[in-house]
């Protein structure tokens, strides 16, 4: 789906240029069958390629300088590329960026960020699973990254940011959660708005722009939504063919229902964007089509004709202020 | 809602009696009008209300031996009842809970289990956000809970247990979900099936029928879902409405539809049991009615007449040998 993605997301943006990795014998075939991407594409060949089941440590033993993936995060590392998208193992790719592209200067670990269907629209979440707990300052990161994202991708200027949390007062071991909101309420950070604490279910009602939280409770929110998404169509289809007056009505209203499909579509906002490194990458579902490939290099397109990482570091040297980094300093006090 | 439920629960588990603690100007009216119900009712007036928004330790400071709340829990500590069951606020009810009832002598910390629904059939998830952060112990302690609420409510001998996880690899800060697992494999539990880590899409599905987790993701799993199939829920009507073909189509599915919203109903799985201390309480949604509360009181029967608490305390003592203490208390060695 690489390759015929990379055709379709050309016809939607036809300035982009492409330096693809991979086996050539594989994917040279196929670029001949898209002759206007082909003449925009500098192919590279790799002899090996990381699996989808290789540990990262395994990926990075193996592939690095010689696997595809290693190579296309090396292109933008080397000013060949300007972002990196890639269908591949997640666990690896993430390992790889981190060596290849290095954090940012003021970002001690990088996040994953999805974009999330509301009821409003659409929502961006991290940490979806880069990396597994958090302390205050690395939420309160995690809420200037995802900020300067939601402006490229929702076109706003101070997109409102809420802090995950559970609905239960005066509870040991959200501490870190607790801070980072002391230090989003009292410093004015110019490019968000701080909307308090959200829980689970705000993050479908849309109920802000960005949802902030810890990478182990941010994937488990975002595959629990996949599961429960799945389980509801599969009820609806089996409801509408459990009578004969419901496929009747299936019939009638099959527009409908071809919108509602359309609509939670997961090809739509597909691609999980890396924050936090010294490059754009773009972490594509595994398991998606042309069409959601090509989502997820649109998605790249527009981090980088927005310039996402500026954005990400200015916010980061502007809006952290020493009163910020002493409020983390700070011992905690309950409520 | 909670006269009418104990009124609808009576007429399917006629067998019970009921203590029901509550300010009498507006409980005996209504009880009045349930006769049966009143028949088998002890009535015990309290002043003082828990309010839904009141903090845990304002609860307790303002409400403890007064309150209809602990008034409740008391009738179970004192044997006048087997359960209690309160749709009142849950901070409060666990606080007053494990203050009133105590924590069995096995369990350091007491969890809250919920009937999930899914492709299959049912999964039991806990916790669900009794308390936060989990070491090995504890999360080997919430699977012989479950399963043994599980063996109850699913009437099977060995329930199949999950530990819920990320599906990144080698990744730091879910030790303690590792060495949970270690325990889980290496002991054989004879009441309980380990089936390994499962992930959030994997609750949906029915993969298992008990999931464990820590209190924090299981709360924001639990309130993600809520919120997905609301979402959807919302998307689906709005759908069916928006063009006259899809009207037509709804009017001949209705039949369909009413099944397919009765599925997804939350007050047929409503109830959350809360697990580890010295007696049975069962938590009802605060939003729902009168069928909701009583599914709530017939869930808290349930658990009585197959004896929840010998089972747990069972399986907590002969389940739980030297070997899985120690390997709780070795150092841990990654994977």
């Amino acid at each position: 789906m690489v390759i015929p993605g990379a055709a379709l997301s050309l016809v939607r943006r036809p300035d982009t240029a492409f330096v693809i990795h991979g086996r050539s014998e594989e994917c040279l075939p196929l670029l001949d069958q898209h002759p206007a991407l082909k003449a925009v594409t500098t192919f590279v060949h790799s002899d090996v390629a990381i699996r989808m089941d290789d540990k990262p440590s395994q990926a990075l033993r193996q592939g690095r300088y010689k696997s595809s993936m290693w190579r296309a995060l090396d292109s933008v590392k080397k000013g060949e590329a300007d972002a990196a998208v890639s269908a591949g193992n997640t666990g690896a790719l993430m390992a790889m960026s981190k060596f290849c592209l290095r954090t940012m200067a003021q970002v001690d670990r990088p996040a994953i960020a999805a974009i999330w269907p509301t009821m409003k629209g659409e929502s961006i979440v991290l940490d979806v699973g880069a990396t597994i707990g958090a302390d205050a300052r690395h939420l309160v990161d995690l809420a200037i990254m995802g900020s300067a994202m939601a402006q490229i991708v929702f076109d706003i200027d101070r997109p409102s940011v809420g802090l995950l949390n559970v609905g239960v007062e005066e509870i040991k071991g959200v501490e870190e959660v607790k801070s980072a909101g002391r230090i989003l309420k009292e410093t004015n950070f110019p490019h968000l708005t701080y909307a308090g604490f959200v829980e689970g279910d705000d993050i479908g009602k849309g109920t802000v722009d960005v949802i902030v939280t810890e990478g182990f409770a941010g994937n488990i929110a975002l595959k629990t939504a996949e599961g429960t998404a799945k389980q509801i169509a599969s009820y609806l289809r089996s409801a509408m063919s459990r009578t004969l007056m419901a496929k009747i009505g299936y019939l009638f209203a099959k527009g409908a229902f071809d919108a509602l499909r359309a609509k939670m579509d997961p090809r739509r906002a597909n691609g999980g964007v890396f924050l936090g490194l010294d490059g754009i990458v773009i972490k594509s579902h595994g398991g998606t089509d042309a069409m959601g490939f090509a989502a997820a290099i649109d998605l790249g397109y527009d981090m980088v004709k927005h310039d996402l990482l500026s954005k990400i570091r200015d916010s980061l040297e502007v809006n952290f202020p020493n009163a910020a980094a002493e409020a983390v300093a700070s011992p905690e006090t309950s409520e």
